[in-house]
């Protein structure tokens, strides 16, 4: 595993298919350095993943189907070995990776689908005499492209729906880091921001620090300041007052589930944003992939509140800030009930109103 | 200047009268060390105030009461000094040495307030023909022990009044620091806390940690552990979280000025915390003596408010956490409009409603 640095203003991209490696930024030294892993091996992969090198769980799908395709990439059959043993061998040896790859985040689910994606794919070409060792190979790294290319299109259009509530020169607020360090490109709620830049609208953007692990601080604020847009960071107690003054004009979140009433599970700090939102009337605005609405679960109620170690509050940076032994409460997320949200953007569009409606017509409509 | 560690679980004071000296204690080192320094000298008091070992409006003024007695403890006329001329003498080092505490803190009200008293309360003494040199030290060293009691007296009145709007069993929030840090004991926000605590009665208690200096965590937890109370810390942007699961039952803050309308300059965050406790029908209190009342600022829009450096947001735990050159906005204050205050609470009684009136009647009464 190589490292190389950028210069200090290009916009950061969480990692890129380099033809027979992948460069991945290294999100632990943010926001003092960016180093980007180049990566090999599918063990060099699942190393990135375990020590939280790359976060987010679409990113991470991403990195770890390039993973797969590192394995089998130099694979070479037993010179006397027929085709269809030679595919069976190649099969073998993406199973195993999968399996190392599955075991370095093991409660993260994009990790799961992009490896199952991958399996699926390479033992439909298995049994298929059209398909040579070699194509094989080919077209599981089209298929890694792909899964890294649906993102980032997921991603635009969610944007592009977004893009549609916003007008030049609005402020926006947002809370934690749903952009483009946790995604192939653009990220969800981050995704209108970028969209707007690149077509010369200006929207002032203000982002909460968010307590206690400050992703607004050291992603959100980075990558939009790498990207060249005009970002404002803030302490998340200062939200409330900003609104007072009149310098925001919508919010916008990222989220972990939505739930089938709508819901929103997101980054501890989403509710209160959005209970003084609504109090300066303002809108809400929730975004995310299809992918993160679980109508399976009926309402916030039912999504469980991780609760966290004190330390990352007592002694998040290195530094003890509070006195040794005080109680913490420490729940990393909250939920934000529908009544709250102004409107839920997904890649096919927003739901407004009735969210137990107008998800469950969503899933529909992708299917149908 | 000597220094001495108190014990780990011994209740905190901000300052105490050693009979020949001042002990304070320095909170630069806290939540981590607890060290008193002993003051002999006012030198080592204005020192002790300029690199703020010493911090609170109430407590600084003490401090340098105590400073001027210090520096006439060991005074000595000339042997032929005739007494009127020893005395003049005297007040003579003690305006030397109120210029000298003056210059500690330029910006502390509360400084010049206790500086006057003691050079008023001299300059009669000097005067008086009926008082020896040694009466008039006496006489000042008194007059330090009043402002320190009288401090003391009125936080604990506001506790009184405070403490009949709480009942058992009750979850309470506060922010920032209004404690018996920054006061004689008791503190402002803090005194129905430490009553409750003396007389048996259960409070549960969370403090906002109040990014980005973090006085809640560093300072409100800490005292309130120390003094055996039940507090529990959270991050600013879990309020609205806690609120939501009925935590809460109250919200009593300290200001550091109140408006001639009942709208209130407090520590940035207040503001945020008001507007969420009215979305949970939560009441909201102010806590403060009648001399942080400024009838002579007619609303919250006079009050200026500060804008610090953008390195206490983005280096404050001691490790960079945001990208070098971003934009900040960091206000130290906010102003809560009278209508998020459900009362105000002085030493001379709680002040709801029409706040106009109030406040001008609790004046009226006092001066009657």
């Amino acid at each position: 595993m190589q490292s190389i640095t950028t210069e200090a203003c290009s916009p950061l991209i969480s990692l890129t298919w380099e033809g027979d490696h992948l460069a991945l930024l290294d999100q632990r030294l943010l926001p003092e350095e960016v180093v980007y892993l180049r990566l090999h091996t599918p063990e060099e992969v699942a190393e990135a993943i375990r020590h939280l090198a790359v976060r987010g769980a679409p990113a991470i799908g991403i990195a770890a189907a390039y993973g797969v395709y590192l394995g089998m990439k130099d694979f070479q059959a037993r010179a006397d070995a027929a085709e269809d043993d030679a595919k069976r061998q190649l099969l073998a040896v993406l199973r195993a990776h999968a399996i190392l790859l599955a075991g370095s985040r093991p409660t993260a689910v994009n990790l799961f689908w992009a490896l199952d994606r991958m399996k699926r794919r390479a033992e439909a070409f298995a049994v298929d005499e059209r398909i040579t060792v070699q194509a094989m190979k080919q077209s599981l790294l089209a298929e890694a492209v792909r899964i890294h290319k649906e993102d980032e299109d997921t991603n635009r259009r969610i944007g592009e729906h977004a893009l549609t509530l916003f007008t030049d020169g609005m402020g926006v607020l947002t809370h934690c880091n749903a952009g483009a360090l946790a995604t192939a490109k653009y990220g969800t709620a981050l995704a209108p921001f970028y969209l707007a830049h690149e077509r010369g609208m200006h929207l002032r953007i203000f982002a909460d620090e968010t307590r206690p692990v400050l992703q607004g601080a050291r992603l959100t604020a980075l990558e939009l300041q790498r990207a060249g847009l005009d970002v404002t960071l803030i302490c998340d107690n200062m939200a409330g007052a900003i609104m007072a003054k009149g310098w925001v004009q919508a919010v916008i979140v990222g989220t972990d589930r939505v739930a089938a009433n709508g819901d929103v599970a997101n980054k501890i700090g989403t509710y209160s944003v959005a209970v003084l939102a609504r109090a300066h009337e303002i809108p809400f605005y929730v975004a995310c992939p299809l992918s993160t609405i679980d109508l399976s679960t009926p309402t916030g109620a039912d999504i469980p509140i991780e609760e966290r170690i004190a330390e990352e509050i007592t002694e998040g940076f290195g530094k003890r800030t509070a006195p040794r032994g005080v109680k913490v409460y420490n729940p990393a997320f909250d939920i934000t009930p529908h009544n709250y949200v102004s409107g839920i953007i997904t890649e096919k569009g927003i739901v407004k109103g009735n969210y137990k409606e107008g998800l469950r017509k969503l899933f529909q409509s992708r299917l149908s």
